[in-house]
């Protein structure tokens, strides 16, 4: 009886000691994943309150202001390549500016009509640098001087020029007012490329915008436009023309395929080539075989240019490469 | 020695009964901290997402470019009340644009000096409306129509128009070109008040930004800015000037009390009250007893004008509260 006694007890002891055992593995194991919960929650804590700290900076940071773009550019320039460097030079250069319908409704455009003119504010959207300057403007390395074609490449301080990389890549250009639609408004004499951001349309005053006597540095004052001698257009593009212009007849901003062959000879009356296209060394027979590439309306306008500056317009096609073409 | 044992293995069955009633007590302790945990984890992570794809949406969407100011305005005109509402109508309304070092080096400057005219392209800080565009733009009610003062309040298309109250509240103004100094321009003929931010300025190109020809609806071209007759000043003016110019002197645009009140005269010259001002009912015996307020370089200047247009200054002093005198 006593040792049956003893036995239960003893049993009951081992019972509980296995019990205990349970129990302890159990603590350590809740134990564990607390710690791991607690470290989880602390890590994205700190990350919480990195992403707050720094959409406030973002948000709240007086001195950044979030610009939402009432609209898009639709031009005849397909690429920066051939886009004149000032506006009106090509009074054929039309574009279409479409609205955002929900910052722009069709009343705020009334009266817009009356004017002749207007100025667009943009952005400079196409900077290659543009992404770094709006993400980590601490990190871009804005140029204080930039390299004036007109100077042959001289360096002149970047807000003595109209040059696009500027710290605040915000483009100024004015455009004749063609015709006010619901949605848009058609423009002529731009020099934006096709896709550009527009911020914001102001009238032309002249009372105000118009200032007589304004002075300008002699660098500026000296016309360096390079105008060229001729343009001509080869047989083989009068006929690429036809068959080119049915591609895009639909979705134009021209009437016809001779309108849009008379764009092409303004925007060629001006030597549109970059720099180092023009300084490019001539091989020693004298003549420049280089063919040259602009983009108009997406297709491929292919020339020639002579020692003279006489322009030949070769052919006319579907790019087979847009981004190819657009970099030479 | 039985009842020995049999007591042991009691004693010790109760201290393992003990260790379990810890052990549980822990356990339930520790799985509910981490359970805690757990919540506390979850939510962070959720609150984590969430600014995450807040700041998303702010940062990567294609449609809003984050503006960093490259300087500000400091002005002659304190508040909005006074500001002329074009540029180089007041001749002496002066201004220094003070840069952001770490954006506007000294070499950005060169070359600037060599223009008369700069384009200024600003935001409209002090629009009522500007903290809610930014940061709710979808909330924001933005006004398709807005009241023009030249029309005597008929309404235009907000494009038609250069009014602050606009989707994207950038201002475009020209000023004439003072001197450049280290990390300012100091700048006349400025339509632009007191802490402007501005985002980009420009030099003036006559051949591209003077359009001859150029046309404007007809309430544009008539000039409805009314000139008054006369503007002089009383004895209480000429004794309050000479102890108030003590005050601002050192940390003025101007270099004596003579220029101040030349500026004051301009400023004056048109008839700067707002259009509910100008439309109060005149008692009956057709004299306006109103004194108006115009703070310039943070003086507020009291002033009377009678029926015919004659301006009389009464006197000039330091504004005992300078947010009540703007709102008169």
């Amino acid at each position: 009886m006593v040792s049956c006694e003893v036995y239960r007890w003893r049993r009951r002891g081992e019972d509980l000691e296995h019990r205990i055992n349970e129990l302890e593995k159990s603590l350590g194991s809740v134990s564990e994943k607390r710690a791991s919960e607690r470290r989880g929650r602390v890590k994205a804590q700190q990350a919480l309150r990195e992403a707050l700290a720094q959409s406030e900076s973002h948000n709240s940071h007086s001195t950044i202001y979030p610009m939402r773009p009432i609209g898009t550019i639709q031009s005849c320039f397909s690429t920066r390549n051939g886009t004149p460097s000032q506006p009106l030079l090509v009074s054929l250069a039309r574009a279409s500016l479409v609205f955002d319908p929900a910052l722009v409704p069709p009343a705020s455009l009334e009266g817009l009509g009356e004017y002749s003119h207007c100025w667009i504010i943009y952005v400079f959207h196409l900077n290659t640098d543009i992404e770094k300057l709006w993400r980590k403007p601490s990190q871009s390395k804005l140029k204080a001087k930039v390299r004036v074609p007109r100077l042959n490449g001289e360096r002149k301080g970047v807000f003595a020029t109209r040059s696009p990389h500027r710290p605040c890549p915000i483009g100024l250009t004015v455009a004749k007012v063609e015709e006010i639609q619901k949605d848009k408004v058609l423009l002529s004499g731009v020099d934006l490329v096709d896709g550009t951001p527009v911020l914001d349309i102001k009238p032309y005053l002249p009372y105000s915008d118009s200032i007589q006597g304004a002075s300008v540095p002699n660098w500026v004052q000296e016309d360096c436009l390079l105008a060229v001698a001729s343009v001509s257009f080869s047989d083989v593009f009068s006929s690429s023309i036809t068959s080119c212009w049915k591609l895009i007849e639909k979705k134009s901003l021209y009437g016809s395929a001779d309108e849009f062959k008379s764009l092409i000879s303004q925007v060629l009356s001006w030597d549109i080539r970059s720099m180092s296209q023009r300084n490019k060394p001539h091989d020693t027979s004298g003549a420049d075989s280089t063919v040259y590439h602009l983009i108009l309306e997406g297709l491929d306008v292919s020339y020639m240019i002579d020692n003279e500056s006489n322009i030949l317009v070769q052919d006319v096609s579907l790019p087979n490469n847009l981004e190819d073409v657009a970099e030479t």
